[in-house]
């Protein structure tokens, strides 16, 4: 028996962007698409939708900004039922440069936001679902949004928002199964037209059971990545997933044969993954960032050091 | 607020020996003694209690027999009030090996068993018991086995056996949260006159949340290794169950200190962790043995075909 509503959504080369400046050769994105296409895997993410106006194209690969003519020599000639998504940050997108959907590859657009940016993410997730896009809005950094602002946020979410997914994001890493079920509950429990959506984040490597906890409470979106890449500590491993679903319109295989071709040779490049610095930002429930910071220094394996830093830090 | 009945132990030298024939050298071991004692750990589990009539000492290290003037050099002269643990298999122990606990630094004797052997198994909790000892029975392999006779072993555990605690095992890493529940409470409801323990192995990277559901359901002992150490995909990583346990008795800090000092570069040495193939064992509830085979094989890294292969040994 399985649920057939739910939908997995990879976002491998988009979060896993955030550790390479979003620079992956084209080469490497198609293999990707080619095996998620394969695997059944509903949407695949290519990146962040970031205006050029903002950020360099010298400095970035082309996944900060996923131009549909680059999307395009991904998927052309590639059989897929797959579909396209990009993530857009608040006030880093300019809304001209998106098409309307009926003219673009793209066909899910998700907006990334604080709890106290939802007003400007209402503001892009319903121009772009009037632009014909199925939306979504990520709520980022969930662990430390405050109780009574998350209400509010979701009941405009609810009220006001044409978007069709609301997610939840633990950005730091720092849930357990018991505050997973109480905010996929919470966010069900307002959100009540719409679907529920689970993006985790793996510093206590608890992304792959707080996104089993979501699905048992309801939430019918789910987000993984191959090989768990993806910044820091990295994602849900998109190959436990599809183990543990029973659809059997999803193939492990072709995402089997990815790891063991392009991203076991990966990982030798670049790091990701269970690496204590991160499990600790995740256990005080902190941005990754100062163990981003300390992995690129010469201190990289002193963790207590490190620990001790993070918790002096804390106070009035 | 935290439960005080709760209690760590540590298996990272018996589990881990599982990788190196338990032949990790003295000052390793000391070194892990004493992190664990700083870190205010309840126990520390050094290997198995093996016969030597059985196992060569020639082709094992001496971890494989816990002999009591080994354990004592390992402990001499350290502030300590972690308590030393062993475990014996069913018919590879010769119980007259075993002195009274009075004159023995061991303090637990743990009995691991399959559902088949509980009779053998009672048997020699008895015996340890009667010798003075703290003890547990430790039911293997327990994704495999049949409910109504799990159901039986656990009765007879309960009316017949003088065991502490009856540890729930996942030797496959094959449990998800709520089989873990529907576990834990059948033991908890059977077993009413002694703790329940939880021992989890890693394979799909849910060693870690399977043990937290555990706790939620009122199992008392759990037990971890130092990074995970332990055979195939390894163990729930001790330092996260410090991280969320809010006993103020636990210093996370010395066993941050030993992963810098000793496991990052024991890591470089032997393998261990999340490996595709031993996820993939777990997701088919098999014995991590033909993983560990594969990644001693020129096709380490040819995940297709092992999958493939595991599969289509499936029959009727």
């Amino acid at each position: 028996m399985f649920r057939e509503k739910i939908k997995v959504l990879d976002c491998t080369i988009r979060d896993g962007g955030l550790i390479n400046n979003h620079d992956f050769d084209l080469r490497f994105v198609r293999e990707v698409y080619k095996a998620l296409s394969e695997a059944g895997v509903d949407y695949m993410e290519m990146g962040y939708k970031n205006s050029k106006k903002l950020f360099s194209a010298k400095e970035y690969g082309k996944w900060k900004f996923c131009e549909d003519d680059d999307i395009k020599k991904v998927i052309d000639g590639i059989k897929s039922n797959t579909k396209i998504s990009v993530m857009v940050d608040v006030d880093r997108v300019d809304v001209e440069d998106v098409l309307p959907r009926k003219n673009s590859p793209v066909a899910m657009i998700r907006v990334a936001s604080y709890v106290k940016d939802i007003d400007k993410a209402i503001f892009l997730v319903n121009h772009f679902a009037d632009k014909g896009y199925e939306t979504t809005v990520n709520i980022m950094a969930i662990s430390r949004a405050l109780d009574n602002e998350l209400t509010e946020a979701l009941e405009q979410l609810e009220k006001e928002s044409k978007a069709k997914v609301i997610y939840i994001v633990d950005s730091f890493g720092a849930l357990y199964q018991e505050t997973t079920e109480f905010l996929i509950k919470k966010a069900r429990s307002i959100v009540k037209t719409k679907e529920i959506g689970m993006h985790a984040h793996n510093n206590q490597q608890l992304a792959f059971s707080n996104t089993i906890e979501a699905i048992i409470h309801d939430a019918n979106f789910v987000d993984g990545t191959v090989y768990g890449l993806g910044r820091a500590a990295g994602n849900c491993p998109l190959e436990l997933i599809l183990g543990f679903l029973k659809n059997p319109k999803f193939d492990i295989r072709p995402i089997l044969d990815l790891i063991s071709k392009e991203f076991v040779p990966l990982r030798e490049k670049i790091e990701w993954g269970y690496i204590i610095p991160y499990a600790i930002t995740g256990i005080l429930d902190e941005h990754p960032r100062a163990a981003m910071a300390l992995r690129n220094s010469d201190k990289k394996e002193n963790y207590r050091e490190f620990y001790e830093k993070l918790v002096s830090e804390v106070g009035e």
